[in-house]
């Protein structure tokens, strides 16, 4: 089968221009000015925005944290990610059995994802504790699973210490692998939450005030520290949220440090702190780290213009508002943590981004598209539009708008932080290796339809 | 006729990919993964590289400098060019008249180039007086004869005072035109100029000392901000030389001053002053500004390395060494200016950039197609390789490697700056407009096969 | 006659300290921890501040510019900075007739000022046209004179041309002479003053347009520039106004530069230009560079407390509002340029700096005492309070407050740009060489009492 | 008993000027021009500079560090301190048994130090653990004993996790007590250790390599987000060895960041790892952090030209290299770490910073007298030379000159890490208190001629 999407303005990571995609056995064959086939499909997109597949390095579906389970299973957030134009991700693993080995997490997110997910799928392994067998499968699974990347924490019950960080950094730098990292200050965040609780200080509005953004600063530069220590160890900061932690990468740009790159999250650019203000509502902005300040929305958008941030994820880890999140009602510290995201994030980012001028459109197909990618292994098979790549594509309307609203949304969450938010631009038709699964915000896949994506080496390697 | 080159790597400003391209009447008609077409010639790729035709947007062509006229008219200029890959230039124009309309120099340059060029040419404009109808003129001469750019000069006789150079970039903001800039402090280096004249210290060696570096950086922080008074009038500062006038750019970035673009040339990133202590040798390196330091050199490459500068352009404006050149043997100040250079570009660009890491490939493609284009209003039918750009390709092989002597070259010079340097890579085919016109470094095109480019606004406007 | 200041909290340029200052011959002998002397009167200071007197280093006393003649001259003016707490001035002479030798001015300020000043006085030369034998006279005036330093514009009708400026820091740098200089780009603002008035919009809101911050940033660069060029030529900033201005020095300062300084003025701390917005109040304001924003105020209060500004003086040249002024009802550009602010200047630094705490106590000694000894050759005998110096001394109690009003000033302007300013700490007394001049704001002294001060080499030699 | 010191260049931290200092009574009586007193005795101090008695904020005398005991006790090490011009010190204290309470170390200190200093001293309390009564009894000791200084540590065995950390910098805002802190990462630099270790790796030259400049940089890093989090905690970081370490406070100055000071020690400007590379001589310079490149040196002096580092002590802790030091021959882990250099400080400092023209006199002065005694609540007693201060004086003699060696040293140690180095400038006389204790490096004084020093609040409250 093939199709032809004539007339398009197409986008890269550097260039828009006019032209037509002839797609075969779900790759595109050929980008031309004027390309006409009898045995094609043709589909018309005149006037409208021709991108790559999104894809969202950050998410965590069907996750398990502590006794809550996130709400997106690999299906219904697959799903969702569909209908907002991501068609790969790459999974951030679930913290396993106390001490297991690093195979098991790596058999459960098969069991969890294969025959479910719908868009194209790989997973980030998560360290936990650091042994020599840890060091060595490290290198075995990616090897054999092309889990190029592990993820290790700061913070939280399984978070790494300083020595066990770095000798997971050698280990990276000598087989290749990205370390993708949660940077917050662990001791200064749970004695601040401690207090908080021990004085009685519960609602969400606490919540930012435990996790100051100097605790994510300081992890960032302890991070950067280490790996450059290590030889230059390839490093991936998750969610930067701050415009302290910003000044942290900033400094080591300009001294030069290599083998590193930044992501930010859809949430720290549009949204901020004055969420939690309000008892309920605030639950369901619980999340780490915290929404921040205006000034730090800010700070970020001009990171982005000036090329200093690389990618733009979503940290997507649903909790049912009226279920779950209510645990933090008393308590924020007793709230799951995490909200949806991977259905708003092209939408968001175009709108907030592209047509207020803060980013160009081509950058937009970079944090989204290109440099998740480059990053962790998928690239050029995703996140761009040339011949031999899967055609992952999807179509944008830019004079369209939509008023986002959770009933019109696909995942299993109750909610949306978007709600009521007009956005400019809206998604026509999404498609996976060739397949429209998406068109018209009506998901049009089949439940696992999605391939599994052994993944090559980070372009930071 | 239809043509298809195979199986190349081919390369983008942000991105390089394995593919064919298929050509039908100039123009790129598609890029695909396997392309075939029973009419179309093929031409094989295999293992090499597949760039935009570079563009060289500093050329000074048949340049009647003073009692001096570059050796170089635009038949002979350009066959060089095209040798070294580069299949358009943009020309900027001699001095006229005192006081004459700014058409006339339009004609002359119409009938100095029409018929001989052949490499798709066009021109900037040069400012050498303001007046109202000067001003009025930049604009119909922008309008109707697409050239967009206009260069003026802060030093040599035909220099624009502070208040001049106010009221051409007041007008430029207005009309939408590119104002290109030679910055240097005038009054310092003139002075200078005269007491080593007045003092007998004439060899070559003191014509660097006449033209400090600070002179440069004095020059270019002032017009930045003469344009930034003027409402953020689009600026082009061209060969910039020296660390002190990086600083200054640098520090316009981080203040986030918007429309303007900064060029360097081959010979500053390549060459240093040594060369002006032998008195004979140096003679053939008398350019304005003058070669710098070792220490600008890797200051300039750690620039296109951090996307700080936006294009490499040559200023390329020779004269012969056993001719005119020697009439700064007993004193510089009567030297004629300039070098060639427009052949060497791309070559020494390749393996002093590219193989020894101080640059990608992408990156490289940037500063010699994409960028010169996009800032002068050729993008992007210039400058890049989508469908629907003219079929300018450059076939480079990274395995071969070439030894650079005069005697291969192709213009009227007698001599290289780069004599006896091996470089790294080879260009192996050049196309124009979809026609072969260089193979093996001989010219196969015709006297005159180059096309007059009629611009449109740059996107610094 | 000896005097024992006794009890006082005495300041210097870094400490503050109780103490017992003991006087004889109008020299400071002794201070102690306990001073008695049978033969001394005793004036007791507790409680109080015991600081140097001030120095204003830039002052215009019976100025002649163009056909008007600032209002204050040498007795007048010096009263007035005397009752302000200002017990030395080295004042910026005006121009002489085209062409005229230097010598000529030096005559002509001997003439105005011997017998009628009441404060130490110096004088700046000021060259206002370059020849060898100006340049000669230079060195002659600095050898035989004590004058030290000459001021120069990059404005106005005098103004030099870079090349003539570079000839003059040249010779600065050779004999020890510092270079004073007025930094705005002449071309821009007078271009932009012409357009003005010939567009008819005249008042004075457009006196600040006329002339842009970044006017004055590029001067300052581009002197920075040729001070550098000339070798690290001596060179004194002064009344910079503007955050623009101020971070080409701080880019100067993080490069190393060395041998200059800068100097700010009090209305550059403390007024704004919304002052112009009223068209007869707008005129009191009428200076040059022009009063900016709020935000420019800021950065320079930050500059003094991170010590990068060195100077804070006054530029008093005051016109009459029922007179002079009134020139610029219907043109700024026909309004005599300058205001009073000799007397004003360590009150409002007291209350605005010090009292707010934006700088410390031994920080306004250093700017307004020591600092400018230092920079024009008067230290340590004026600008501190050791042994040996010269027995200056104000005492200032921080206690009490003023409403500044005109009324209660000395000079003999019609105005004051604090009218009203409720300002916290007054002048108790001023000591000039051990004579009391001021007591409660009466001037005690002797018209004439003032000394002329031959000066050494400035430190930044 | 009188003295009169007589027309020295008495020096500053600000100002160098000739005059005559009155002592009386061990007490700066006055300071003048020409002072005289029949009963005086004279001290002739013509063409020497008079300095204040230097203060060593950091030393270690009589350490016990695990099974090692520094050689110095407070006896054979103030004599040193004196000897080369030191007239004050305040001592890290030594870990305690483990769990103790903080007093008692308090008592511990009084039993080493009363009735056996020859110079005037205070202690800096030291946390090994946190606790309530821990927190609780800082601020009795702080109000008790005017020990208003603790000393944490980031690494060795009583290192503060950063929890711990933060609870102690809230207590010390709260109370206002300075907080110093040794900043390593401990948890990079022990793994880094025991892999030396078990590769064999054990020679001196691995000592640095086990210790990177990172691991201090991150540390400071860490401390200073710390330090704000908790409100502006008064933070004080000792000797600071790098120009990594160096950027990081560098960063929080350029962000306004207020409430901190920082401390080099001469050897981290004057010696470098090279020492390291002789596996005997290298035993000598083992200390933590280790000495580094010939850069950070330079970067050092710099930023104490810039005012970027406030203070320079000694780190003093000497073992004999005969003796414990060679424990480290076969195991640089197993070397008692610190060296000796309270007798080498002033001297060194003197001819490498004052005569090579690195620092001014008056900020030899500001760095090794008078900010010590600011940060650390002492002044004004101590560290300048004011009436009312002290009279603890230093004549130094610039036109003498020494070659320095171990056998002319003081202290208990067996060697100086400057053995043969010469200096310019010699130490002709010290005075505690008015009374002579060091001539012609002598020592005169009296065991226990040394004063308990109860200090008040540092100005970093």
């Amino acid at each position: 089968m093939k199709k032809i999407i004539k007339n398009g303005r197409i986008v890269t990571d550097s260039q828009v221009f006019k032209g037509d995609i002839l797609i075969e056995n779900g790759i595109i064959a050929a980008i031309g000015d004027t390309l006409s086939d009898p045995d094609a499909e043709i589909i018309d997109a005149s006037e409208k925005y021709v991108l790559p597949g999104a894809v969202d390095v950050h998410t965590h579906m069907d996750l398990q944290a502590g006794k809550y389970r996130a709400v997106d299973d690999f299906y219904t957030g697959t799903v969702a990610a569909a209908c907002g134009g991501t068609t790969s991700i790459v999974d951030h693993m679930a913290f396993g059995p106390k001490g297991c080995s690093l195979w098991h997490q790596v058999e459960e997110y098969h069991r969890l994802a294969d025959g479910n997910a719908v868009v194209d799928y790989g997973f980030h392994g998560v360290i936990q504790h650091v042994t020599p067998s840890v060091l060595k499968e490290m290198e075995e699974i990616s090897d054999n699973e092309g889990i190029t990347s592990f993820k290790i924490y700061m913070t939280y019950d399984f978070m790494l210490k300083d020595d066990e960080i770095y000798q997971v950094l050698k280990k990276a730098k000598e087989a290749g692998i990205v370390i993708a990292v949660h940077c917050e200050n662990d001791g200064v965040l749970n004695y601040l939450r401690k207090t908080y609780v021990e004085q009685g200080l519960t609602q969400p509005k606490y919540h930012p005030l435990s996790r100051p953004a100097r605790c994510e600063a300081e992890a960032i530069n302890r991070m950067l520290h280490l790996a450059a220590i290590a030889g230059g160890a390839p490093l991936y900061i998750v969610h930067l949220s701050s415009k302290e932690g910003l000044l942290e990468v900033q400094k080591a740009k300009a001294s030069h440090q290599k083998h590193f790159a930044v992501e930010t999250c859809t949430q720290y650019l549009t949204l901020t702190d004055s969420l939690y203000q309000d008892d309920q509502e605030g639950l369901k902005a619980i999340m780490s780290p915290p929404l921040r300040k205006e000034e730090d929305t800010q700070a970020l958008w001009q990171a982005l213009k000036d090329d200093v941030i690389d990618v733009v994820a979503t940290d997507h880890c649903p909790f049912l508002f009226a279920g779950d999140k209510q645990a933090g009602a008393k308590n924020f510290t007793a709230c799951p943590n995490g909200a949806p995201g991977v259905e708003e994030r092209l939408r968001v980012l175009f709108s907030e981004g592209v047509m207020k001028g803060r980013i160009t459109l081509p950058q937009m197909v970079k944090y989204l598209c290109t440099n998740p990618c480059r990053m962790y292994g998928l690239y050029p098979q995703k996140g761009t539009l040339l011949p031999g790549s899967d055609a992952d594509i999807v179509i944008l309307d830019p004079t369209k708008s939509r008023v986002l609203t959770h009933t019109d949304m696909h995942g299993a969450c109750d909610y949306t932080c978007y709600e009521g938010w007009k956005v400019k631009g809206d998604i026509e038709l999404v498609m996976l290796r060739g397949n429209v699964i998406v068109k018209d915000n009506h998901f049009l896949g089949e439940k696992g339809c999605g391939n599994y994506l052994k993944r090559q080496k980070s372009i930071l390697v």
